[in-house]
Parts: structure tokens; C-alpha cells; sequence
């Protein structure tokens, strides 16, 4: 199980108690690159485990092979992520039998490929701290843990879709200082929500989103948070339960990063510094 | 809203009460295609709308940009699916300034990239159908009602890290005549869950899958109706809600797409044939 869940210290806030330190358990999330014959095909943020089946499943779900006799073997081996010598299991490499065609050609439609440069594990990671235009570290946005229990009820009020169709995911933009509602977009996939926002953002000139808070109505993935910390918000707050990547990645570019936000308690992983509670210096951040 | 919401007819099954027909409103989910400078970056399952945003967010979100001076203009333009002629608005074309360096060289991570042919709407549709090794279309299975009930309780008690994080959605094949749990994936990522349950089926020459039913923990995509129809499984079952694509697809492949499986009810939303109800002849499927 030590691949498949992380724990992770956090700070428990309740609205207008005193906080308290708890350990959580995280799913973890790292990156597989599946390669065919030692050429890259694709990367997925997964959680370890079964990954051969990983392979061989997403081999038939892109129409490259269907019988179990086409697929020879798998192996993990080192990858960018290793410096070359450590394998950190992030890198799987597949052979297939002969009668498989070359991939990519014949293939009606397209699949998700990536573009040559590693993505295994910290490499990864550093290489979006290098990217990021904006530091968060320096950002000294505070919001009172009272407003940010109000978030998840404030975002579901102004979803005029979803209450139609229970399928689309929001994200909603707000004034850490007035909890006040910026902007707030839909969309079937949680990272089309994000990246309209900050889409939004971009096109009025306001990045970096300094004393912003932004809130998801699902989990909080490694990619929400990338997106977040490209955009220079501080704070992501999500309804539901943060991957371990998305933890580490929120903790190394100094984001605040806040989970299980139900009720008047939420689950501070990184950062608490930001949130006010009257009552929390009661506890070590 | 027309782009945002469609109607759809559906059949309301009750376990051992009558069947209903009823109009259910789905999430438009749409492929759209963004390029920079006429060339495809990527191409990203969407809710229509805001789509200069989203291009925009993507851009800074990927570390392309991140000023608002950098963005000139996008415009919607034909794309594949339109044949030359009809604007699908699925693919949108932005310009930026020539500040912003090549993409896809200086940027450290990988983004994901689509390989060339088209993707848009109806394209990427029927190019599933060409690549599929298996056909819906004939077969016979069925599934009773009242098993199909059980299966969210029977996939959640068999999560084991659910319990713990929170954070794992979850991948069910059933055998459709007992009911029987035959493989169970977990991930942080659903489509990752999904292909580890068709790897495992594909490495244990299970292909296709033929009298099974797959149950998803949260909504039915488009990606997921896709990944059922590449293995040959007869019925996709989801406790949430389907977005359009994902239906029109099971439609146009003999999918059986049930969504909305909670207690005793659920929706079907294609091909109801396949569901075993004491009454439900009282309405036509």
C-alpha cells in the first residue's frame, strides 16, 4: 500500500474553534510514461499500481491492439526522472508483437501524445517551478477561515447549469479580502473550468491573481494546482480530497492548498499561514 | 444555453415498478481544438462556450504566456469535422505576439499535444467506429434491474483506499448474468481506473467483453463510453450524470449508457433493451 496512499500532516480548521494537527491519508498520484518499443506514447497522472494493466488497457482503448496475445511484455525501467540510474517505476516500457502496425499513423483518430521532454515524478515538479512567471512565496494574502467555509455554497449558487444536468464541474474566482465572486465558469472537465478563469483573468489583465482564493467543486489534482500556481494564485481550496502530488507541488511553490472544505471545518495541507482563524495560533503552522 | 445543455429522451427504470419515459437535460460536451498560428496544440473534451478563455487560460496554464498584451486575437474557424465547409466552432484559431517563443521547445514539461488528424465532433466519432475491433450491435445480453441497483454498494464496499482518502474513483466489471464483482481498479484518475479493468481483461484474453456490465464511480464522459466500446462491453453504468457526447456515442455504438444509479432508480439513456424489468414493457424502449 506504501505507493497507493501518503500520509501527510495537516491543520484541521473549524470555523471559530482552535485548530488542531492531524496526520491525513492522501491517494497518491505520480506520473506513468508509457512507452512502445522504448518510444514515448503518452504520460497519465496515475496512481501506482497495475500499471501493466494501465498499459494494456489504454493499448485497447486507442484501438492499437485488441488480443491479449498481441501484447509481448512490459518492463519499468529508469527515466528522466531517475538522473539516469535510480528507476522510479514512473516509466513503462511495452513490446508489442510484430503484427501491430506503426503507432499513430493509421489511427483514425488522435490520441493524447506527449511532447518529447520528461515528465517523471520531480522532474516534473521542478520543471513547473521554473516555468511559473510568479512566486507565491512572497504572496502575504490572508482570508478569514469564516468566508472560506462559505466558498463551496456561494460557487453551488451561482451554477445555473449544473442544477440541470448534475454533470459539469465549476470553478469560481474570489476576493480573498471580500469573499466576493470574480468570476465563475462550467465545464465538463474541472481543468476547462480553471483554465476559463484564468483565461478570464488573462484577458482582463489581472494575472497574477495575488489575493485571490480559487475554488473547485471536486478534488484537488496535481494539474488543478499547476494551473493555479502558473497563474499566481495563492490559495485553491476544493470540496473533496487533494492527490499527493498536487500536496507536494502546493507545498514546494508555496501555495495554500485546503481540502474537504464541508460544513464550517476544512483540511489546511500546505501553507496555513494565510488562513485567519482567531484561534489558530493555538497551533504550530 | 442551446450549447450548453441538450435534451435528451430517456427511460426511468424502477426496480419492480413500471418504466417511465422522460426528457433528461445533459451537459453539452464538445471536442475543441485549439492551434496556435493555424498549427493544433491540443485538442481538449469541453463544455461549448467561453472557448477564448479557455484557450487563453491554456496557454498560461501550459507557461506559453502569461500577459494579456501576449494574446492578440482568436477566431473560430472550419475544422475537420466541418468538411471544409460548416464552422463546427470546435476549433479555434489564436494568435499571439512574436515575443512568445516556439512552442513546445523552451517549455521544460511536456503538454499534451494531439497527433494531426482531425478530432472535431462528428470526425472523432465515427473514426471510434472504424477503429473498434468489436460490435455492440448484436449483442444479447441483459442484466436485471434489481442487480443492476446493487452494483454502486457492491464497487464501493470493494474500494479499499477509497475509505481511506477520498480521493480514488473506481472501475467495476460485473458478469451480468450473476451480478458478480470479476475485476475492481482504483485511481485517482477515472479513465486511468476504467483502462487497468480492460488491461486486466486483455492480459486474461477476456477480450471482448462480451455479458458484462463496467460501473464507474462518478460521471459517464465521452472518453469513458469510447473505452467500454474499444473493449466490447455491452453496458456502461455511472452514478452520476452522462455529458452528451458520451451518449451520442453509446447511441451510435449499441452502448447501453445508464447514469444516474442511485437506490432503486436509474436512467438509461441508450439501448434499454438490455435491461431485464418485469414491466418495463409498459413503455417502448
Amino acid at each position: 500500500m506504501g505507493r497507493i496512499t501518503a500520509r501527510w500532516p495537516i491543520t484541521k480548521v473549524s470555523v471559530a474553534e482552535s485548530c488542531s494537527a492531524r496526520v491525513d491519508v492522501l491517494a497518491v498520484e505520480e506520473p506513468l510514461e508509457i512507452r512502445v518499443a522504448g518510444e514515448p506514447l503518452v504520460v497519465t497522472m496515475r496512481t501506482p499500481g497495475h500499471d501493466v494493466e494501465l498499459a494494456a488497457g489504454f493499448l485497447v482503448s486507442e484501438g492499437i491492439i485488441a488480443r491479449g496475445d498481441q501484447f509481448r511484455a512490459a518492463i519499468h525501467c529508469g527515466g528522466p526522472g531517475s538522473g539516469g540510474a535510480e528507476n522510479t517505476y514512473n516509466v513503462l516500457d511495452v513490446s508489442l508483437t510484430a503484427d501491430v502496425g506503426p503507432l499513430g499513423r493509421e489511427h483514425a483518430r488522435s490520441f493524447y501524445a506527449t511532447s518529447s521532454c520528461g515528465v517523471c515524478g520531480k522532474a516534473s515538479i521542478d520543471a513547473v517551478h521554473t516555468v511559473s512567471s510568479y512566486t507565491l512565496t512572497d504572496d502575504e494574502t490572508v482570508m478569514d477561515a469564516g468566508r472560506i467555509a462559505e466558498l463551496p455554497d456561494t460557487l453551488r449558487a451561482a451554477q445555473t447549469v449544473f442544477d440541470k444536468t448534475g454533470g459539469l464541474h465549476a470553478a469560481g474566482l474570489f476576493d480573498a479580502a471580500t469573499g466576493e465572486l470574480l468570476a465563475l465558469r462550467e465545464d465538463v472537465g474541472r481543468h476547462n473550468a480553471v483554465d476559463k478563469v484564468i483565461g478570464w483573468a488573462l484577458l482582463n489583465d489581472r494575472l497574477p491573481l495575488r489575493g485571490t482564493v480559487l475554488q473547485v467543486s471536486g478534488r484537488a489534482s496535481f494539474e488543478l494546482v499547476q494551473k493555479a500556481v502558473m497563474a499566481g494564485v495563492p490559495m485553491l481550496t476544493a470540496v473533496s480530497a487533494p492527490s499527493s502530488l498536487a500536496v507536494q507541488l502546493a507545498r514546494d511553490s508555496g501555495l495554500t492548498l485546503v481540502g474537504f472544505l464541508r460544513g464550517q471545518t476544512m483540511n489546511v495541507y500546505t501553507h496555513p499561514q494565510r488562513i485567519d482563524n482567531p484561534l489558530k495560533q493555538r497551533v504550530k503552522a
